[in-house]
């Protein structure tokens, strides 16, 4: 077990870190949480009694440094355990935003008996204490790093506890049917049948339409989290930057800063209705190999592989007797939208040609014409891109599968209460069946983190920015 | 008169900002002020009536959208006109520190009635409202951007108002006998002294000398904020980048994101005992004319003209016969520092010759004997560093010109204080007099904003961050 390891599962000591994010402002938030907190913090303000203070009221006063020097003038305020988010005793200090000074009171808090926090660290206080489940966990990882109208929608949703509710009312249905089982096992010489066979295997059925149905949700969820993949393919010179232009125009989506989110430079990330979209120029990872970095076109050709729509250009210009290949793989589930290109300025009679031809080849396939340049049809395709991503659909007050590890946790709930089924309809002895249900109970309590390795714990927590 | 200088005088709209430094973080803070701010801050808040509320509690609630769904939950903080920093009526909501939430959120408070708020327009409405006068202005400014132990002292003590005492208290004695020589105005037909010539000449004098004191921190004020322009400066292969390296190695000092103050990379700066040296390389001026921004070279250029210490790098290894040339221009104030490099590899005899014919050549260098790639002579040449810099004598207790702008408003005081001496000494009429008093105590008052023009205020207050 590492140090790393050992600092996320102990609530012993005091921990310290700026929560605002990094660099120069107005102003920054520097946390300290723990039980010497009030200790601490007294060794480094100088102001009002902290601890004689009204709790959550901001005080005026002065923080030093550890040579006891006037380090800055700034704001304290003490949220009281177990009553705090962390559930332990907690300082905010508001400084100044100099870089300087948030690392001199980081080092005045350390000297003072304080460590610095590990990635998470607050939140996994938080999670420690009860206040809030491994669902809300990584709701606020996914809040924090939400980036358009819809992945913040996914991120609230499972923090209000839509999920956490789902998953929490199948399990004490399924753990009062369990308990009748158990008793049976109790009385098993008696030959009597406390649980009712009909009502645990509607339950049980129950159970997985609802796992089945949030499985679903995760393809979807993902989608909206890391971005809709949209290949834009078509023969040189037919028109690609120009649409990615006149398509990231107005569009641009909101990069966030954190580690791992920023885009390979091959992909551009626009935001169409809240929703953001990859588009990939395929051409830019041919032409790319030699100054991208490998891991940024293996990320891009991936997200092809996993493409939920091609973009598929063809110049409107040109006199076509037969139109060039349509790129994707048959096995490919994407949803090809042919688009012709430079429709304002190409003879209309190309054109027609070109839809006719559209029609032989590729049945049901409806072309849309653009004229980048002009920012002609730009609308229209964009409409066309939402309808294809096909994401509109979620309803995310039913809760939402939004990480692997949930879609991972409710598949194996999945297996074991189809097991149960099965078991029941052979009318297997009780003994085997309530060891399904304690199973899918297992798997149900991990998702929600009742249940929950460090292992699992530390991956979650690592995601996390420090200060949080 | 632009937008942008009427936005800045006006005190009755509301305004908002992101106040921590841009990015994602744990938490954001955005700062809502104004009179409007409770009314504004009622249509985004969804919790315990802020109004009702005890003022600078904690609170925690919801924010929405300006769609009206739910944006985040969040604490927020009301700290009641006329006793908050601004003397306005002001929220601080801090947020899950998310792009999306924060622009969001700055949306959501527009669509209720606020305007964004525009560099530095928080700190100046506390100027406006007489909570803090234009030396503590340019002192939260020069906090914000300090990034050394010495920077940020005068900054701090700025921010006490050791500057802002001391001018006042010569302000307020000049005006004493400035009214004492106004009277003798009303009555000069009768000719009466009031005013006691000698007092008014010693007190005049008094203030000549501390003007000129102040003039003096300046320039030390001036390298202590920006860093101390060292140029480093010796053949090719005599070892400036090892000595750039082992000089930098510990002490690589805090760079500020804030624009203005990056770096340009023919710079590197180093930390020092607590203070910032601009080393500038003289090769690496000459090698980059072609990549880098000629605006970069002019700057360093600049650095180079004003350096206050010039390391003169000679090779231990060569067996000179006659030294290269001192590189600085005769008019040059800078101090030189003779350093022979190599000098653990370097066969004692050629030390020696070098040392020989310093003496001969240029009296009194001592040359400063380092091994950089061993890291030896290294803490020796920081000792000489800062003996040439010569600023540790700066006593911020008695006040500092931290500011061209001070530099300024003193210099034109300093010159009519002593036109009234002038007038003292050869007799001349009261009004004369009292006419350069006067102006005296008008440069007095605008170095600490009593007196203040709108394109003074207006450069002033661009040089902050927004949301301060």
């Amino acid at each position: 077990m590492s140090i790393d390891t050992e600092i996320i599962i102990s609530r012993d000591d005091t921990i310290c870190a700026v929560s605002t994010p990094p660099g120069c402002g107005g102003i920054a938030v520097i946390r300290v949480c723990g039980p010497e907190t009030l200790e601490i913090c007294k060794k480094v303000w100088r102001g009002k009694d902290i601890r004689e203070s009204a709790p959550r009221t901001a005080l005026y006063g002065k923080v030093i440094d550890s040579e006891g020097d006037t380090l800055d003038e700034c704001i304290a305020t003490y949220f009281p355990g177990p009553g705090s988010f962390t559930g332990q005793d907690t300082v905010e200090f508001a400084v100044h935003g100099s870089k300087y000074i948030q690392l001199e009171l980081i080092k005045s808090l350390i000297n003072a008996g304080a460590r610095t926090a590990g990635p998470g660290e607050f939140t996994s206080r938080a999670f420690m204490a009860g206040k809030i489940d491994l669902l809300k966990v990584e709701a606020i990882a996914d809040l924090i790093a939400s980036t358009s109208r819809e992945n913040h929608r996914l991120a609230i949703g499972q923090l209000k506890g839509n999920l956490s509710n789902a998953v929490e009312k199948l399990h004490d249905k399924l753990l009062n049917l369990a308990t009748l089982l158990e008793l049976e096992l109790d009385f098993s010489e008696e030959d009597v049948e406390f649980a009712n066979r009909e009502e645990l295997r509607a339950t049980a059925l129950e159970i997985l339409k609802l796992i089945e149905n949030l499985k679903q949700s995760y393809s979807t969820a993902s989608a909206i989290k890391n971005g809709i993949p949209v290949v834009i393919t078509g023969q040189p010179n037919v028109g690609k930057s120009t649409l990615l232009n006149a398509l990231a125009q107005d569009d641009k989506a909101i990069v966030s800063s954190i580690p791992g989110t920023t885009r390979d430079i091959i992909e551009e990330v626009i935001d169409i209705q809240g929703i953001e979209y990859r588009l990939i120029d395929t051409a830019g990872i041919r032409e790319s190999v030699d100054t991208i970095e490998k891991i940024g076109i293996a990320k891009a050709l991936d997200a092809v592989a996993k493409a939920r729509v091609v973009l598929w250009l063809i110049d409107g210009t040109s006199d076509y007797t037969s139109l060039p290949d349509c790129p994707l793989a048959p096995e490919s589930e994407a949803v090809v939208i042919p688009v012709i290109t430079k429709s304002l300025v190409a003879p209309e009679e190309n054109i027609k040609n070109i839809e006719w031809l559209l029609g032989e080849n590729y049945k049901g396939l409806k072309a849309i014409r653009i004229s980048a340049e002009e920012g002609s049809g730009i609308d229209e395709l964009k409409e066309a891109l939402a309808n294809a991503a096909n994401i509109r659909g979620i309803d995310s007050n039913q809760g939402v599968l939004t990480t692997l590890r949930q879609y991972e946790t409710m598949a194996l709930a999945g297996a074991s209460v189809r097991e149960a089924i099965n078991a029941l309809d052979q009318n297997i002895t009780p003994d085997l069946i309530a060891e399904h249900i304690r199973q899918t109970l297992h798997h149900l309590a991990e998702t929600t983190g009742q249940i929950s390795s460090q292992t699992i714990l530390n991956n979650l927590f690592s995601r996390f920015c420090i200060g949080k």
